[in-house]
């Protein structure tokens, strides 16, 4: 790909594009509200399909809603090269999460339009379904779906939280597709995100080469105590749920900390409470946490002993504690043949890079258990994600999205 | 009253009435969940109301739904002394919390009747609306606004979870009355309750005389923290809102082991996060939190302790906290008068009694600031309430239902 070194995507068209998605689902704060299979995701999908069929591209949509935009290439029999992530959000999320990688996907296939590029290897852009996970869980479901590692019964019987199933959602916007994918039609994906996470944008480092990806835990620990009136019942009368969880959550805090010297982390994200009623001592706390570490023995091991201190949690609190093993996912190194492709070009561009893992859940852990995948990350503001105030600026993403154009360039030949 | 010393309520009469009432809308482990004006809670006043027709009372609704079930006494332009409490449960309540005060009220009518006795003033038997506060916050609405403590269209204007107001939810089960009611027409009150707490059980005592209320400061505390991705996200960046939480509820806690022993408690009873999702850091939690305590100067004294460990709690979970003053109530000595006709009814019996404070809110406290009131506690099993285990025998009620009878007939003549 010598000859296509000086290939540049239009920086300017992509922010156009980011900008316009900017618009679907914003907040107040500058964010995005964009739930999977929302209305305002219906609206984003058939703009994304628009800018697909002008560019050329076939869109199909499997039976998940994945979206994937055919550019054909000139060996008819190639697997195509998948390049994308999601254009679902958080409730409050940012405007690049995942969009960033679906769009630059789009931006790539528009420049080699430009200058009349064919590759060998057919290219695919690729939309997945309710990677977020903040309306219907788990998360990632459709990348789930494409591998196989979920059925598809499964997936589409998941419900929101007012009681609507995926699958009458994706009817609802009309992404029900027909046309089931599979990865053994594909070559391989390239994943461009940002990083969620501040080591980039305060080392001042231009690009993240993702070798691989951190073990994650996910549990749901129960905390059952009794209801009682809070007013008579004395205090060592109680079983105070809440008193359970909060025990709970800072042995939780612990075990991060534990963690953080070897970049670990655990975190209590979400707790409901019930009764949860004035006057009343709830009886049952449900809260999800997870632990996260890039060696998957030492999450092993966190989990064991958080779960060695459960008697004395339970002591102090007087309730009863369990631990329900949710998922796991990640511990993978990534294809070195594809991620040498993306250094390979990173160091081409004279970028500065870090080899990372990555943190966060990505489609992409899904697909490297099937294809050879890769992931590029640019820096993102403060590492601020999940959150509206998620920023970065043209320069953040450039080095990114060149690199993704000539790895994509490299592999599709 | 001597004449009558020797009247006895047809317990096993007022027992099928508290059964009527235990299978409108029982709940599957025999406790109610008889929200405040939900179609069972108008199912279980119609039931009521036709009770005390067929006992011969006059019944009046107040635009805020308490009904009052008049009975004439010789004295045409006497005051009526009440008699009751409240019909209406929390979501997971008992049998007989409120409930028993306003069946044992028409029990006395109703051997009153068949002895054909009638006393000077006339007697009212009261069912207060809303007195949990389950689905219509604050609780014990009724008896504030037959009062003046609050407005009419304060208290029609709540909204249950569903943004139902109480008002709309008065007029769809036809308890939005007409006749307005207010204290300077009646002499005085009397509550029959259940403990709600473990100390006449205990210490197999048969009658609790209630002196006084418990001192009750409620509060909310907001804790502020950052959304960010649960992954990247490394712990010294960190500003997760639960974290915050669980120190304030542990300090809460602190707080009610250090009132213990001069028998104060405080509670953490409810919690909300947001976003409360999956992969999010939740950035804000409200919780709604009490003191306890005899003396009020001892509350005012824990609050400005916790008050002041605000900062220290802040710095251990690098979140924001802010405490919202929410209501205080409770404080008071009951009328010495009142309560002397229980002691003297008890001793008559010779029942064990003791004095006590009552610890939970209940009517006669909002009562108790415009007309002489007295509260009648029984056992309960276990102290056990607010829980659908909530639960009493004909024995540990029959004397507190004779002492109400006796009391009664004494104030009223």
């Amino acid at each position: 790909m010598q000859r296509y070194a000086n290939l540049r995507p239009n920086m300017a068209r992509l922010w156009e594009t980011l900008e316009r998605s900017a618009g679907i689902g914003a907040t107040p704060r500058g964010g995005l509200a964009r739930l999977a299979l929302s209305e305002d995701d219906g609206q984003m999908r058939r703009l994304f399909q628009g800018w697909c069929e002008d560019a050329g591209l076939k869109v199909a949509v499997d039976p998940i809603g994945n979206m994937f935009a055919f550019r054909p290439g000139r060996d008819k029999d190639g697997k195509a090269v998948l390049l994308g992530s999601h254009l679902d959000t958080q409730i409050k999320g940012g405007r690049f999460d995942g969009i960033l990688g679906v769009l630059a996907g789009l931006e790539v296939v528009r420049t080699l339009n430009e200058h009349d590029i064919e590759t060998r290897l057919p290219l695919c852009v690729v939309n997945w379904t309710n990677e977020e996970g903040a309306r219907f869980e788990p998360p990632m479901i459709g990348s789930a779906v494409f591998t196989g590692d979920k059925s598809l019964d499964f997936a589409l019987s998941r419900t929101d939280k007012d009681g609507i199933t995926l699958g009458a959602a994706l009817e609802a916007i009309g992404f029900s597709g027909t046309q089931a994918q599979s990865p053994e039609h594909f070559d391989s994906l390239f994943e461009l995100h940002i990083e969620q996470g501040p080591k980039l944008d305060e080392s001042r480092t231009q690009l993240g080469i993702v070798t691989g990806a951190f073990a994650v835990r996910g549990f749901v620990v129960e905390v059952l105590g009794e209801t009682g009136h809070v007013g008579p019942t004395p205090m060592p009368k109680r079983h105070n749920a809440l008193v359970g969880a909060a025990h709970v959550t800072l042995a939780i805090e612990e075990t991060g900390w534990a963690l953080h010297p070897t970049g670990g982390k655990s975190t209590t994200m979400r707790l409901k409470a019930e009764p949860n009623l004035l006057g009343i001592l709830p009886d049952r706390v449900e809260m999800t946490c997870d632990m996260r570490h890039p060696d998957d023995a030492v999450v092993s091991r966190a989990m064991a002993d958080f779960t060695r201190r459960i008697p004395e949690l339970e002591a102090k609190s007087r309730c009863t504690i369990r631990i329900h093993e949710g998922w796991s996912y990640g511990g993978m190194e990534f294809d070195k043949d594809r991620v040498g492709l993306v250094r390979t070009a990173a160091e081409n561009f004279g970028y500065s890079h870090a080899d990372m893992l990555t943190e966060a859940g990505h489609d992409a852990m899904h697909i490297a258990n099937h294809l050879p995948a890769a992931m590029i990350f640019t820096p993102c503001e403060g590492g601020l994600s999940h959150n509206e105030l998620e920023n970065v600026t043209i320069a953040d993403i450039e080095p990114g999205v060149n690199v993704l154009l000539q790895a994509v360039l490299a592999r599709a030949g």
